[in-house]
């Protein structure tokens, strides 16, 4: 039997506890999920995950990540989850029962369930959720309604609401609504990180970042990058275009 | 700050494992529930839980009860939890995103946000589940719809998936929704109970049991009681004319 949402990765960025990684495999085989990436993992925390009694075929087949990026690289759509209610980066920060009509709605290229299209829902860790730099790679945030007395949720418990909601709302949906247009498959993130990064080549060799803005305008540049939502052809086009740009500032690549 | 769903009691049937106690807890306060009863914990599982890094508010205001009658004997509408298929002994199985519209639509004397109704949603223990016995107690059941090939969710992660779930759909549902009639409060579980029992006695004075039959048409009338959705009058009402054919069979007891 092929798992219900195979369109979906869920991946834990830096897991403390293995404890909480086998939780979050149980739940996704609960719920239909079966694709999980951990990134970091210490290394300890991973091979007792592993080995762990009742350690189910989610977590037999669950592959370990050197970095975010490569958790992520083939992906259409990133989305990080959160329990507050602050750090969203300017992101538009969707509660998690509205979710699915959110894509639907803005995202209609990158909706999990399109054609060609892969989604990743990101975890942080238990301590400090995700970092800066992780809700950069994001499409859009995720926030679980807890309480604001008690906002902070156990990752495995977190882990088990989204994957009930998203199953519930997939459920609740008319199952082969037609979308009028064939669109064109969405860009890869592994596409866009390369756009990115000829844009980043050309910008600093126009000396557009100081040491001390760099850090927080890539980080701008990437979410705008994203929110465009491009497809497969519109960025191989625009990657077409910076290469131009790219060769004519002198650098020493040759356009592709 | 009150907590936001005080009309509903989680009550854990004889768990084992103390982190799925504390992990129960934890969850109830993340969507605001704080009324946790534990049934027949076994006594060093009980004491750990309490004690435990991180107990919150809820745990700390937890309490244990001897029994499952006494864990509910307040409430007006007890919902068990199954992730199965079977065994629901004739009781509607529901499925959890559904709960809502349907004690809205079929038990609204009971619906845990009229006046005077008090809920308590029922998690068996981790191995078996809820026995017979204890379903006998439900007004309904209620599926987490989860997958065929993994059905068996941990206790605390379907602590948190229906908490979120209760949450969720009372949020969406329009908050003060006026109801046409001021009905009479419903009746609690303790004067169904004892109205029960005066009809068993009388029942055994007319040896309508055998000892074969007994305890499953026990579990039967029990049921048949619950679901006529019966008010705190009509309960006295009934309860009247129970006693009087009590006291003209000719039992020891006077009518009350």
């Amino acid at each position: 039997m092929p798992p219900v949402h195979p369109s979906w990765r869920i991946v834990l960025v830096r897991p403390r506890n293995p404890l909480n990684i086998g939780a979050a495999a149980r739940a996704m085989a609960n719920f239909g999920f079966d694709d999980l990436v951990v990134v970091e993992p210490y290394e300890p925390v991973w091979k007792e995950s592993r080995a762990a009694v009742g350690a189910n075929q989610v977590m037999a087949r669950a592959r370990a990540a050197a970095s975010l990026a490569e958790a992520i690289q083939d992906r259409t759509l990133v989305v990080g989850t959160t329990t507050g209610r602050r750090r969203n980066l300017g992101r538009e920060l969707i509660a998690l029962e509205y979710f699915r009509a959110w894509v639907k709605r803005h995202r209609p290229r990158t909706r999990p369930d399109h054609v060609g299209a892969r989604a990743a829902l990101l975890f942080g860790s238990e301590k400090t959720g995700l970092s800066n730099e992780a809700l950069s790679y994001c499409h859009a945030l995720v926030r679980i309604p807890t309480s604001e007395r008690s906002p902070s949720m156990n990752l495995g418990q977190a882990v088990a609401v989204c994957c009930y909601e998203l199953d519930r709302s997939r459920r609740s949906s008319p199952r082969n609504a037609v979308w009028p247009l064939r669109r064109s498959d969405p860009a890869s993130l592994e596409s866009l990180d390369h756009l990115l990064e000829r844009v980043v080549r050309i910008l600093d060799s126009c000396s557009y970042f100081t040491p001390k803005t760099r850090e927080a305008r890539l980080l701008k540049l990437r979410r705008l990058l994203l929110n465009l939502d491009l497809s497969h052809y519109d960025a191989r086009v625009m990657g077409g275009a910076v290469a131009q740009i790219e060769w004519k500032l002198g650098s020493s690549k040759i356009p592709s």
